[in-house]
């Protein structure tokens, strides 16, 4: 179709402003050379990559497609350990422990770390048109050593003040990313927990701030989203709960089958599963803990803790201490191939606007 | 302008399907009249109206224009006063009672009361257009006495699930309100606090789910988000946080000035004013209590505790104890004449239509 707003499709050299969000763990290349292929801008999410596991990635994505595509990093910053504070969030999931049978697992080191130079020499030897960040952008040097070779890079804000500080470092382009949108809240700067953004509010506020395109994300499911988005200000959008029920999408059984009995209630932003906040569909862990607890170990420190829980009730057929990322518009996520997602979105995007006009 | 959904049009007899969102305390007859007259739907919040407050406001109303108007009542259960939670509260505030040299106030009834018999025959006596409801509907019989007279009903819902219901028990519209709304969120059969769902991805969801026409609300400050939420499915839009810096509107020097600061990411819900979760911009009170308590009194009689804090506060000219209501877009609200208002936004709906075409 012919899109009204062509910013980003001149900036990533794709035909519709389509992102398919970054998700570690259940996007692989497959689905990112899907969505490419089919016009849109696929991503990796590569936040627990290793330089060999992205390199191997990159070059299937590389061989996979000739069109744009995107490759995520996670930028915060490495925590420090605290024995008592692990301790006392240990004691806090005793009763979980005891119901499994199993002994409180020892104190570990993060198992997911922010991207750094050996990752980016991988970048610069691979060479994605697109490389994107959450929680904030690389130092200067990495910064600096991506845009020196031409790699456009996209910031994740959750406020308009982060949206400033990701153009005035160098970010080409700005997810917008309301309150409603699943995974982890990309915030970096915003201090207060309580005060989250929807999508609504969120992304002609960004608009009005920054001159670098926005893309907006967040409960965006379906053709009407497109158009809502392009209305509020952005020059395209980025779906990730849409692409979940994709056969390419290595998203689990037990949490295919959660998705498809969401509702647009069914999730809550809660950090127990990794330390940040983040939004999943409420199970028996989140409603029995609570979303949002202080003593969680800092980002992703509190993954180590629930992990074995996690697995030991997945043995069992249960969900109740699994990670369901999911955002507020899950009931809209349809079974469909990547590619053909994203020509249904056009399709739905090109009636949408025959109808409001 | 010729609006693509006529729905609401038809159903409310009006030009532009705008409706100033019903503000008890602030938004007063001379501000619907102006609405109204411009074309929109303008509302009378009359939560805390006895039944000749409520005579002579509709009478100013009747008087002041031929247009549809709608009158907006809360329908909440009347609480049961506990003495433990009322002492419990107090003690929990006794640090700001000795700061202002105050003695705790003792607990007293509930100062809004839902709607009844009497306020119903002062409706059906001078007979707005419309009428709406926060918190669910009146009982069936009270609705009926509505209804047999050709009283339009509108609903507020925060969920599918109570669109659901509003449709099952006679509501002829139904406001989805997402998380990004100001004032007090409109749940009644929602009960989990933590998943309070975005406008960008309720309105779609609750479009599905019921066939009475959708008014979308939370969020929108301007034209960009009227052509989002007609995108969305919506028939029409209801703004609050627009009005406020209106000339028609009460809102308080105090509150001006702190709207006209407010950032995207200044409000929380929070129910530490009046017993429910309500979005308010961070003040003092919110930041240092925390924006949800349990031991906080039921609604309304939250409200005993805080008020003379309130008072205290703003004789010192300091809005730390002020419930400063606002939705999430308090950035792109606009001081202009209520009526210039709506003419601006039909003006630039018809712009943001023509960009995205």
């Amino acid at each position: 179709m012919n899109w009204p707003d062509r910013r980003l499709l001149d900036l990533f050299a794709i035909d519709h402003p389509i992102i398919q969000a970054p998700m570690a763990g259940v996007a692989p290349p497959a689905m990112a050379i899907a969505v490419s292929e089919a016009g849109g801008l696929g991503s990796l999410g590569s936040a627990t990559a290793t330089p060999d596991s992205l390199r191997a990635d990159l070059q299937v994505l590389r061989q996979g497609t000739g069109r744009a595509y995107n490759v995520n990093f996670f930028v915060h910053e490495d925590p420090e350990t605290d024995a008592e504070r692990e301790s006392r969030w240990r004691a806090c999931l005793s009763s979980y422990y005891r119901e499994f049978g199993l002994a409180p697992p020892a104190p570990s080191g993060p198992t997911i770390r922010p991207f750094n130079a050996a990752l980016c020499d991988v970048v610069l030897e691979l060479r994605p048109k697109v490389v994107s960040f959450h929680f904030g952008l690389p130092d200067a040097a990495l910064t600096q050593r991506l845009k020196d070779v031409g790699i456009v890079l996209v910031g994740c804000a959750t406020t308009v003040k982060e949206a400033r500080w990701l153009e005035a470092h160098g970010a080409d382009a700005v997810v917008a990313q309301g309150a409603e949108a699943g995974g982890h809240r990309g915030m970096f700067l915003a201090d207060q927990f309580a005060c989250q953004t929807g999508t609504m509010a969120l992304v002609p506020q960004v608009a009005d701030a920054v001159k670098i395109p926005v893309i907006a994300a967040g409960g965006i499911g379906d053709g009407r989203g497109i158009v809502a988005a392009m209305a509020l200000g952005a020059a395209g959008v980025q779906m990730g709960t849409a692409f979940l029920l994709t056969p390419e999408a290595r998203t689990a059984p037990l949490h295919r089958a959660a998705l498809k009995e969401a509702d647009d209630d069914s999730t809550a932003l809660t950090n127990l599963f990794t330390g940040r906040p983040a939004r999943a569909i409420v199970n028996r862990y989140v409603r029995e803990v609570g979303p949002i607890s202080s003593d969680a170990p800092p980002f992703p420190l509190a993954m180590g803790a629930a992990h074995p829980l996690r697995v030991a009730a997945e043995a069992k057929g249960s969900a109740d201490f699994t990670p369901l990322w999911s955002g507020q518009a899950a009931s809209l996520t349809r079974e469909l191939p990547a590619g053909e997602l994203v020509a249904t979105l056009v399709a739905e995007t090109e009636a949408v606007l025959a109808r409001v006009q």
